[in-house]
C-alpha cells in the first residue's frame, strides 16, 4: 500500500536565477523559490549555494521525505547523466554536478539539458499532456530544442540530441552563429534573426522605424505594414521547412513551441502550421498538432522531477 | 541449456525480386534464394507466392524448426507492426501481412520497412558493428534513410520515421518530388537528382555528353571535367547540410552509406565527411563517423532477422 506520495526538488538553473520547487510526484507544487544565479569565480559557487538554499528553505523533517531531486542544467549533460558538459552562461566545463549535490544533500539527483526538461515538464503538465512523442522548440534569443520518443528524452551519442538551432539553413546570406557555423536555424529564427532580417529588409527599402523587436515586427504586420509582413513570411518558412525536415526525420505527434516569440500565438502559430503541412510528407499530413508551451518558465522544474521520477521508476 | 540454435527466416520484397535467406540466430545463412516479385493484379498474388515458396524449398522437417520470420516491405509498415500501411511499388495498400503469413505458415512475422532493415542489417553485420545508434542513407533511384537509436528502428508516430529523402531543401527550383512535394532532398540527392543536376549545367554551358549517368559524372569529374566537378560538389553540399541538419537533431555515432550511388566510395564518401565536419554542432565534429554499406541487397534479408530477435527478445 502506498501511504505518502513522495517529495522532489526541481531545479532549473538559468543564467539569471535558479527556480526550485518541492512538488509531489502527482506534480502538485508545495512551495516555490529562486536565488539569483551566481556566476562569479566561473559560477564555481553555484552547487554549493544550490544545496545551502534547499537546506535554508527547507527544515531538516522536510528535507528527510525529499526522495529525489531533478536539475535542468543551460547545457549538455553527459551520455551517462553525470556530468555537466559544458554550461557557457556558467561558466562551467566537464562538472560533475550530480555527485556534487549528491554528496552535500544525500539525496538522489538526475541531471538533463534544460530544453529537454521543458520538453518533458510540457509533456507532463502543459501543453502536450497524454502525449509521449514531441518536439519542444523554443525560439527566444536563440533557438533550442527537446525531443521526446517513447516518452523518454533523446540526448544523443554526444550531448546534442535535439540542437536543432544549428540545422544549417541554405542561404546567400553569412550569418554567424554562437556556435561557430554560418546561417544555423537560430540565425534566422530567434527573436534576434528576426530583429536581423527586419532592420536588412528595412534597409533595403529605405524605411526607418525607431525600434524593431519581435513584438512590434508582429505588430506592425498586424497593421499590415507589407515589409514586416514580408519578413515575417520569410521567417515563417524558414522554420516551417526546417520543423518539416525534423519531422520527416523522427515524425512525432505534436510540436510544442515555446520561448518569447511564442508570445505572438496565432499569428505565429496558425502560418507555421499551414507551412508544415504544405512540407511534411504525405502521411504526416493532418496528423500532427502545433501548440503554444503552457508552462512558461516554470516547464523547467517540472521536467526535471518528471526525469527523475521516470529515470528512478517511480511512476 | 541451450541445445541448438533459432533457425530463421529474412525476407526482403523488393519491386524486381523477393529475397529469402534461412539463417541461425548468430546469422549464419544455411540457404539463399529468391523469386520474381508478381505485381500483377495489385500484387496480391504475393503473400501467398512468399508461403508456397518457403514450403518448397525448405522440406517440412527444417520448416518445423523456423522460430520466426522477419519482413523487409518497400513502405510503411503502421505503429503496431501488423499492416503494410502502402506499398506504391507493389500497389499494396493496408494489407495484413503479419497476420496473412502467419496464418499460412504458422510461423511468428515480424515486418518493418526496408530501409530500418537494411540499417539494422548494417548495425548487426556491416559497417556499423558495435554501434547502437545510427542513420543510415540510401542513395538510389531516391533518397532512403533509417534511424537506429538504442539499438531500436525509430519508426516513427505516422510510420515516417527516418524519411530523410523528403526533407525540405531550400532552393529557387522547383523539382517535382514523387510525394508530390518540391525540392525534397530526394530530388537532389538521388541517382535521378544528380543526373538532372548534371543536365541542367550541362545545358547551362552549351556541352553535350552522349549519356549522363553517376557513374559517368563521377568518372568525368575524376577526369577533372570542371563541369562534373561543380555539380558534385553541389550535390555533396546539398546532401552535406542536409544529413548534418539530421544529426544535430538525432546525434548518432554513425552515418551508414549505402544505395547505387555509394559505389562511387571515398569520391563520394571523403567530400562528404568533410561537408559534415563543416555543418555539424562543435560537440559532434571528429565524434562520429561517415561508412559505405557492407551488405548491399543483403542488408534487409540480416535486418529482418534481427528485428525479430529483438522484438521476441532472442538475441
Amino acid at each position: 500500500m502506498k501511504t505518502q506520495k513522495n517529495r522532489l526538488i526541481g531545479i532549473d538553473i538559468g543564467g539569471t536565477s535558479i527556480k526550485f520547487a518541492l512538488m509531489d510526484d502527482a506534480g502538485t507544487i508545495e512551495k516555490k523559490w529562486s536565488i539569483p544565479t551566481n556566476i562569479a569565480e566561473k559560477g564555481k559557487d553555484i552547487p554549493k549555494e544550490i544545496c545551502d538554499s534547499i537546506r535554508t528553505t527547507l527544515e531538516d523533517a522536510r528535507l528527510a521525505t525529499v526522495k529525489g531531486i531533478g536539475i535542468g542544467v543551460p547545457g549538455p549533460i553527459s551520455p551517462d547523466g553525470k556530468m555537466v558538459v559544458q554550461a557557457v552562461n556558467l561558466d562551467w566545463k566537464d562538472l560533475p554536478l550530480k555527485e556534487i549535490i549528491e554528496t552535500d544533500l544525500g539525496i538522489d539527483v538526475c541531471l538533463l539539458n534544460d530544453a529537454n526538461a521543458a520538453a518533458l515538464g510540457e509533456m507532463w503538465k502543459g501543453a502536450a499532456q497524454g502525449k509521449a512523442n514531441l518536439l519542444f522548440v523554443t525560439l527566444g534569443t536563440g533557438v533550442g530544442g527537446g525531443i521526446v520518443l517513447n516518452g523518454e528524452v533523446l540526448n544523443g551519442c554526444h550531448s546534442s540530441g535535439g540542437e536543432i538551432g544549428h540545422i544549417p539553413i541554405r542561404s546567400d546570406e553569412q550569418r554567424l552563429c554562437g556556435c561557430g557555423g554560418r546561417n544555423c536555424l537560430e540565425t534566422f529564427a530567434s527573436a534576434n534573426g528576426l530583429a536581423l532580417s527586419m532592420r536588412k529588409k528595412l534597409k533595403e527599402v529605405n524605411e526607418n522605424w525607431p525600434e524593431i523587436t519581435p513584438p512590434i515586427v508582429f505588430e506592425k504586420a498586424a497593421q499590415k505594414n507589407v515589409h514586416a509582413q514580408a519578413v515575417l513570411a520569410e521567417f515563417t518558412d524558414i522554420l516551417g521547412q526546417a520543423l518539416a525536415g525534423i519531422m520527416n526525420t523522427i515524425d512525432v505527434e505534436e510540436i510544442v513551441i515555446g520561448g518569447g516569440l511564442s508570445e505572438a500565438g496565432d499569428q505565429l502559430l496558425l502560418p507555421l502550421k499551414k507551412k508544415l503541412e504544405q512540407y511534411v510528407f504525405p502521411q504526416i499530413k493532418a496528423h500532427f498538432s502545433v501548440k503554444k508551451a503552457q508552462l512558461g518558465n516554470e516547464a523547467g522544474i517540472y521536467g526535471a522531477v518528471y526525469a527523475y521520477l521516470t529515470n528512478n521508476d517511480c511512476l
